[in-house]
This record gives structure tokens, C-alpha cells and sequence, in this order.
């Protein structure tokens, strides 16, 4: 595990509490010690991590900001060239793009958990932040299935569910259900805060859940929104189109129908996503189309719930 | 109490509990029966309330929708003219303008309880609603300070704090602090639900939070927002230039850190807000500038937690 902030090191505690056998290491003192003091394996000797994998041929799994990632492939490269390679970044193409670049040798499977608090650093992880949590492992047409497979059963170890996706797919949905949150709900703290005291003793539930994000830590945010421009862009022009078609309904008939019913829409259709029973799926790993089979599943909503020796088993609505 | 919703229904148990004598009229007989059920003296005969109101002197409380308070104020001047007249509406400015229309004998202070639930009906409220709640009671340049007091101490009596302020300060403030985050959920929701069951399976907490109050019946969100119009456009203006800004700013130069930066520095404002001790207010309801006193007490993010015969006592930060 390069990186034991809060991601990383929730992997590493949760991957323990199987029985994997994890090592650590981070460019940050406080995460090393502390993650020692926990009693775990955890450094800051990059390298010595990096070539402890390579004797033992583990799965290297990046847990670092995008902004470090570069850096890190690098030494992968040189230290662990053809390792089994995996990180938990927020964006996905532009993560695949560097690995392509920086070490190109490796079986690179993109992987992104969709668990997390506002808070980081080893002391916010936990084992059981994956519970229930959806876990993208990346599924690219030249991506080695057996690779691909061994990733997952590491998400599905740590208590996640694993959805297949391209990386392109998987940018486009987090740029609307994530990104475009994080910035949303820094947009209306902003305006919010410029109300002064007294905006700020009348906000209730809805101004509170609306700008919980926004007490990210900016670093976090900037990296996986800046990461993600290509997606992003489109989708932040939707939303500037609705508001915008808003602004212009209010001050010109005065109605807002429009935009409330498309939200109650919205939230309605989050509300039956969660509440229908999916049906079982059975993906045979070494049918000539397991690999669309897999990314079909994915772009439906679909879920791998488990994986035997040959076959990925899953749940869709 | 006119109207037994959410609101209507909770204010007239609240007010039951602490041993105030009430009674109330809907036009639904579905509130009405279930209210009744539940041991009030509830019916659908309006005209029969408001004489009652009459006879007794009793605090007439409209919790009506804005698109129904009309019809229900032409009532009010024909049954009990001079009736000390409150309401739970959340715009004030287009209530008070309407009262001063058809109902311009009433002694009007407009209210407005911060709370809420998404849901609705007589089924959906509780006695407790209020608890710790912020209850802003308008004062004007010409409302009566003695029927403020009386206003402020049946939101004191349901367990709310009363927040003193003129409508136009009222508005203003909740256009930042509510109607923009519910118009903001409904652009998020939407933007994201257009993502299809893939984008519904990756939403996770920052899109479950940002869209919760989407969810909330399209008809109160459009008559606070389209009852609010005045005050809101500059708001929606505040929020499109921000993020046009951020759009422009990601095409360009693909950084977002004014944006998210400000967001994170507007989410620890309200969290400062909430962790400030106050200090202790006292204001002369006698004083020639007790009118002035309340509102900037209010206006400064401060409140009234008790009344004594004549004296309002507050906190501020």
C-alpha cells in the first residue's frame, strides 16, 4: 500500500482483517508512525516497500494524491516493473494515461472505492469504510482479465461490491455524482457565508446537507475535480444550462416548475434505484465475451457481489 | 391554527403540549380527520374557526400555502378583522403584502419557523419539531411590540428560539440559506439522474446530500422560490457568476482553487458559527429603541430565548 491517508490506510487495516498480509508505506512521518504505533508494517522507505513487493509478487496498490501519482509510478517502474498494479484515485483516464506513460510495463487494473468522509490521514481510516460501498475496477479492452479478477477479489475482501467500467464511463458518471456535488456545494457556501451572521443562524437542513463537502479538505477536491476536466466540462455546462434556464423562467414569467419537478424527478429516481430487488448475474471469466458481459453489467448499475475460480457473479436491476 | 400540514399540524401539538388551548381548520379533510382522530378539535369549517378565534381573542395562526393565503386572509377581515394575525409562510415580504391588502386592520407579525421535514401532511408533524429551531418573527417599522411579544412567546412556548427581523431582511437571508440550496438540489439531482443507473449506482454521500431536499413536494419548493422572487434573483445571479466563473476558469487555465477554496473557507464560517459562545442580551421592550435593539440583535445572528413581562432576553455571538 503506497499512501496510508485515509483511503489507504482503510485498505490496509481492512485487507489485515482478512488475513491479507499488507505493508505500507507514505511520504508522510505522522501516517508512518502512527500506522506503526497501530501495528502495522508502515514506513516512509518507498522503495524498500516497492521491492518487498517485488520478491513477493504483491498487488501494489496506490493510495496517493493524484498530484504525487507520477512520481510514485516512476519508482514502480524502476523497483517493480510487471507488478499487479491497482490504485483507489478518484478519476480513472487520467490515472490510465500516466501509468500508460510512466509504467507501461505493469498490469495496471484502475480501481476507484466510492467510500469517504471530509475528513484524511490515517487516524480518520477505518476497516470498515468499504461496507456496502460500490468499488470501480476498471475494465479497458486490452486490461488482462486474470489481472482484473484479482483486484476485484481485493475490493470484495474489504467489504465493497465491484463495478466493472471502462474508465471513460466511470469519469463521466463521477463527474455527476461527485464531482459536480463538491463544487455545487462549494458554490452555495460561498454564497451562503456572504449572508453574514445572520445567513448563518437561519441555515437549517437543507443549506447544512447542501455544503457538508464543501469541509473537504481543498487539496482533495482540486485534485479529483482538476483530474477530471475532460468529463467534467460537459457536465458542469448542464448544470449552468438548467440554472441558467432557471434565472431566466424566474425573472421572466416568475415560475420555476420546470427545474423543481426535473429535481423531484431526480430524486425519485435515486429513491427507486435504491429500493428494487435486483436479479442474479453469472459472468463466465473465460467466455470469449466475458469481458463486455462485465462492462455491460457496470453501465447498467449492476454490481459483482462475488467471484469463484472462473466466474464473476453479480446482482442488476 | 389555519392549515394542519407539517408545519400547522406540529405548531397546533406543540402548542397543545405546553397547555395553550387550540383548535384548527383545513381544506383537507384528510388532515382534518386524522387531527380530529388524534383527539384535536380539528374540522374543515373555516368560517367556524375564525369566529371562534373571534370570540375567544386567540392568536390566529396561518399555516396555509402561499398560493392558498388569499382566499384565507379575505376570511380573516370578514370573520375576525382586528385579530392578532401570525403566519408559518416562508417568504414574508409577498405575505406581509398581502395582509396589508386584505387584511389591513389585522395585528399582523409574520413568522417563519426554520424547520421542516421533506414530508408533509398532519401525519408527517410532531410536537417536537421545533426544538432548538430558529423562529423569525417580523418586526416592521410599524408592527405592534406587544403583539411581537406575543407571537415570539408562542414560539418560544414550542421549544424555538425567535429571531427578530424585518421581512426584507428575512427574505434575504433565506434566499441564500434555503431556497437556493433546494434550487441547487434540483439541478444536481437532475444533471445526475441524466447519467442514467450508472451514475444512480456510483452515488454515494456527496450526491445523496446534495440532492436530498429534491425530494421535498414540487409545490412548497415553487411557492417559497417563486414567492421569493425579489429577493432570490440577485442570489441566482451570486450563484451562476460563481460558477460560470469556476467553468471558465476549468476550461482555461483547469484550476478551480478559487472556487473551492472559497467554498471550504464558507463551510467553516458556518461551522464557526455554530461552535462561537454567546453572550448574554437583554432589550427593554419599554425602551424607545427596543424595535431597533431586536432587529439588529437579530440581523447579527442573535436570538430570543426567553420573555419576561417586559424584557426580551437574547444571546449573541
Amino acid at each position: 500500500m503506497i499512501g496510508l491517508g485515509l483511503i489507504g490506510g482503510s485498505v490496509l487495516r481492512a485487507a489485515s482483517a482478512v488475513g491479507r498480509k499488507v505493508w505500507g508505506a507514505t511520504a508522510s512521518e505522522a501516517d508512518a508512525a502512527e500506522a506503526s504505533a497501530d501495528g502495522f508494517a508502515a514506513s516512509t522507505d518507498l522503495d524498500a516497500a516497492l521491492r518487498k513487493a517485488a520478491e513477493r509478487d504483491a498487488i501494489v496498490v496506490l493510495a496517493v494524491p493524484l498530484t504525487g501519482l507520477d512520481e510514485v509510478l516512476r519508482k514502480v517502474a524502476a523497483c517493480v516493473p510487471h507488478c499487479l498494479l491497482t490504485d483507489v484515485t478518484s478519476v480513472k483516464s487520467a490515472v490510465l494515461s500516466s501509468v500508460r506513460r510512466l509504467a507501461p510495463e505493469a498490469r495496471y487494473v484502475g480501481g476507484h472505492p466510492m467510500a469517504g468522509t471530509t475528513e484524511s490521514g490515517w487516524r480518520a481510516g477505518n476497516a470498515a469504510l468499504f461496507g456496502g460501498a460500490a468499488w470501480v475496477a476498471c475494465l479497458e479492452d486490452d486490461t488482462d482479465l486474470a489481472a482484473w479478477a484479482e483486484v476485484a477479489r481485493l475490493a470484495l475482501d474489504v467489504g465493497a461490491h465491484v463495478v466493472p467500467l471502462t474508465a471513460a464511463a466511470h469519469d463521466e458518471a463521477v463527474a455527476r455524482v461527485s464531482h459536480l456535488p463538491h463544487l455545487l456545494a462549494a458554490v452555495l457556501a460561498s454564497v451562503g457565508s456572504e449572508g453574514g451572521p445572520l445567513a448563518m443562524a437561519l441555515a437549517a437542513g437543507s443549506y447544512t446537507d447542501g455544503t457538508r463537502v464543501a469541509g473537504t479538505r481543498p487539496e482533495l477536491v482540486r485534485a479529483m475535480t482538476e483530474g477530471n476536466r475532460e468529463a467534467l466540462l460537459p457536465v458542469l455546462d448542464e448544470a449552468l444550462g438548467r440554472l441558467g434556464a432557471m434565472r431566466g423562467s424566474l425573472a421572466s414569467t416568475g415560475g420555476l416548475a420546470a427545474t423543481i419537478n426535473a429535481g423531484h424527478q431526480g430524486a425519485q429516481t435515486l429513491a427507486r434505484a435504491r429500493e428494487v430487488t435486483p436479479a442474479g448475474v453469472r459472468v463466465n471469466l473465460e467466455a470469449p465475451d466475458a469481458r463486455d458481459g462485465l462492462r455491460a453489467l457496470g453501465e447498467r448499475g449492476g454490481r459483482i457481489t462475488a467471484i469463484t475460480d472462473d466466474t464473476a457473479i453479480g446482482e442488476v436491476a
